[in-house]
């Protein structure tokens, strides 16, 4: 694209700057190619611990990165900030809402949202994790609960303050289960009048048989009954029916709580469904092995907007699966880029963990199955590892250490005004705790 | 108040978390009292510093704690998170939007609100910067508007981009206009392929003939020396007489400018308003000596929210008045319920200061003048200093060494997403930089 000049340079763009197009990138480096990186966010997140913004032990800096800035030292490489809304294949542009770009080659790395299952209208009461946006309103949600049971008089309201409900028992609720038991039980615990923070409920619902689905069996007993111990209640083979400003319903049972959590389902980016190929039940693209999009070797699909299966097993919607196809799809343009073949991806299993709580988790690396304080010591030594590039490594280390030490949490911060803490859903009359109103 | 039971303590309540609330309450720690702080906000805000955040050099966590946790060793005080409304002074009362307080002393300090002198519609285009929210905002429109440079292929609107205007040379504009300066020379200079960000405008505004009104000339004079050397244009005896989405106008003449920050006017909270009582122009209560209000001994205004003269000389709206307040109205409400007859307040001018970007600043502590890279130190030491009681100080410090040394800026992250970037204000139809499109 050099800018002044017509260039003839091959040109590679890449939708989406989340671990899969970021490794594109980095493998095209060294190509005799111009590649643009168009993301609507101006950042890269650290998504395996947004979980820890949403329960504000960690600042959204320290797990997020301008994306421009990563790619800094990297000279054949633009950042873009955009909203891609379809491609025309025709003429090989990438269609923003305010734009377009021409490629030669397409990396499609968009990623997932958040799906209801069909339910849209849950999304309101029971908020999901994808974003920095939205862990900063899961931790919104959090803390006002407790606010509002400390001022709340009515038992039966207060109760429902208090009460936390986390639908969807993967790593994900899993984690944050773990993490607002610790708040509950320990950071807390001093700082009320009214209400014992302690008394907190934390649900944490799923519709398979047990916790982590997929993770082996015994790692599942292990996690749960580490779970039980932190003092979360556990549901499985629990259906959602409803939720609504009330609570949660599964079946014919209500579990009344001001706070649901959403963990659950997610589906691909709407922008898969704008290409006009087959997809599988997530919305997501069946690419071919070499990862391009049937009927279209200019086009690449990574991540957890592709599906693939190999060995018979899908490969899984991981940070790993994504960096590895991510680096395949670099390669293989760069292979077509000198007339040469794309080649097949092979995904290589690294394993996979899970932590709960402080010094409890389970990991299952290859042939190695840990659980407890072990595999909670590893979870963590990966993730500061993979921090790498985020350039705060030290900083986390740091908060997690005084976390740790502590059980403080830095950043219980709501942010934006609090209108009416008591009013909602019933337009109570409110008093205070002693009755004083 | 005490939880359960009825009881004859005398109920103080405290309106607001600010420097001068704060100080109230703690003041009255050891008094047979209890003590209720009302906030509409869950932390207490370390307000010098808030212009960090809007400039990406610090997380908001890191200049603010809650209040609930700074209270937590304090048995005789509680924290209520709502929005006061109104008093109603007959039967002793704290109104809010969700219940009412009764109190037998009430503290109000509420602060201030920016304003923008009767034109209100500038406010969507020129943020003020009293909250976390303004802040974040901010720090969104300066990074967005280098992200729309970046793609804008049209000269005159690429150079709209990148004019930043700061209305007000008070020490937060000068503070702004440093820093933003410091972000567009250094920390983005390589960052970008299709625009020069160094090529950036940055124009202070001020109606008043100097910089820093309120300090001495000779400080105003190193200041803008300062600032000028450091790129930023400064434009004194300049009233804006309009802003809207094309830039600022003063009298004739326009400068064209996608971003707009204000740093002018403050007007006293709205609750002032409510009391029936006379007010000074900012909208302030006209307080007695002892910092009740008039006509009613039972309630007190501090801080930002309370208009009082000494010595022929207003007292300024800065922390260390709110502070002397604060530990005032609180010990005079002891005197008040020993039978006592309250004290009247004195202001000890403890100086002012202000920094410039890196290593450079004014301050005028007493006697003592200085400018340059010791004021800054000055500077830095005083507010390092004041951060006790956030816990944080030593990742603040280690930020800003790292933020010294590097030029980087930590929190440089727009969040939420970004939908049309080029297409507003007016519809244009965007290009690629290098006219691809």
């Amino acid at each position: 694209m050099g800018d002044d000049q017509a260039s003839a340079r091959c040109r590679v763009v890449v939708v989406g700057g989340g671990f899969g197009g970021l490794e594109t990138v980095r493998a095209l480096a060294d190509a005799p190619v111009d590649v643009t990186v168009i993301d609507r966010r101006n950042h890269h997140l650290f998504q395996p611990l947004l979980y820890q913004v949403a329960t504000a032990s960690l600042n959204p800096s320290e797990i997020a990165a301008p994306i421009r800035r990563i790619l800094r030292q990297q000279a054949n490489a633009e950042v873009f900030l955009g909203n891609v809304v379809g491609v025309d294949r025709a003429s090989r542009k990438v269609l923003l809402l305010d734009g377009e770009v021409e490629y030669d080659y397409l990396v499609l790395a968009a990623g997932v949202t958040h799906s209801y299952f069909g339910h849209d209208e849950w999304a309101r009461y029971a908020p999901g994790l994808k974003t920095i946006t939205d862990a900063l309103e899961m931790r919104r949600r959090i803390f006002i609960a407790f606010e509002a049971a400390e001022r709340e008089g009515h038992p039966g309201r207060r109760d429902a303050w208090l009460t936390f409900v986390i639908v969807g028992a993967g790593p994900t609720g899993v984690e944050m289960a773990g993490a607002l038991a610790e708040i509950a039980r320990r950071t807390l615990r001093s700082d009320f009048r009214h209400i014992d923070p302690r008394s907190a409920r934390i649900i944490l619902v799923e519709g398979a048989p047990r916790v982590l689905p997929a993770m082996r069996e015994r790692l599942s007993v292990k996690a749960r009954a580490q779970l039980v111990k932190l003092g979360v209640q556990v549901r499985t083979d629990s259906q959602v029916t409803s939720i609504d400003e009330t609570g949660v319903s599964i079946g014919e049972d209500h579990i009344s709580a001001r706070t649901v959590l959403w963990a659950a389902g997610v589906s691909a980016s709407p922008l898969a469904g704008t290409l006009g190929v087959p997809l599988d039940r997530a919305g997501r693209v069946l690419v071919n092995p070499d990862l391009t999009l049937p009927g279209d070797d200019r086009i690449y699909v990574i991540g957890d907007l592709a599906s693939i299966t190999q060995k018979g097993k899908p490969v899984p919607g991981v940070a790993p699966a994504a960096m590895q196809q991510g680096k395949h799809a670099g390669l293989n343009i760069e292979r077509a880029n000198e007339g040469l073949k794309p080649e097949p991806f092979h995904y290589r299993d690294k394993g996979t963990m899970a932590t709960i709580g402080r010094a409890a988790g389970v990991a299952d690396i290859g042939g190695l199955r840990l659980s407890g304080a072990l595999a909670w010591l590893c979870w963590l030594l990966v993730h500061i590892w993979f921090l790498i590039g985020f350039r705060n490594r030290f900083v986390v280390m740091l908060e997690w250490a005084r976390s740790y030490l502590t059980y403080e949490k830095q950043a219980r911060l709501i942010t934006g005004e609090v209108e009416n803490l008591l009013l909602e859903p019933e337009a109570a009359a409110p008093t205070r705790p002693d009755g004083g109103a």
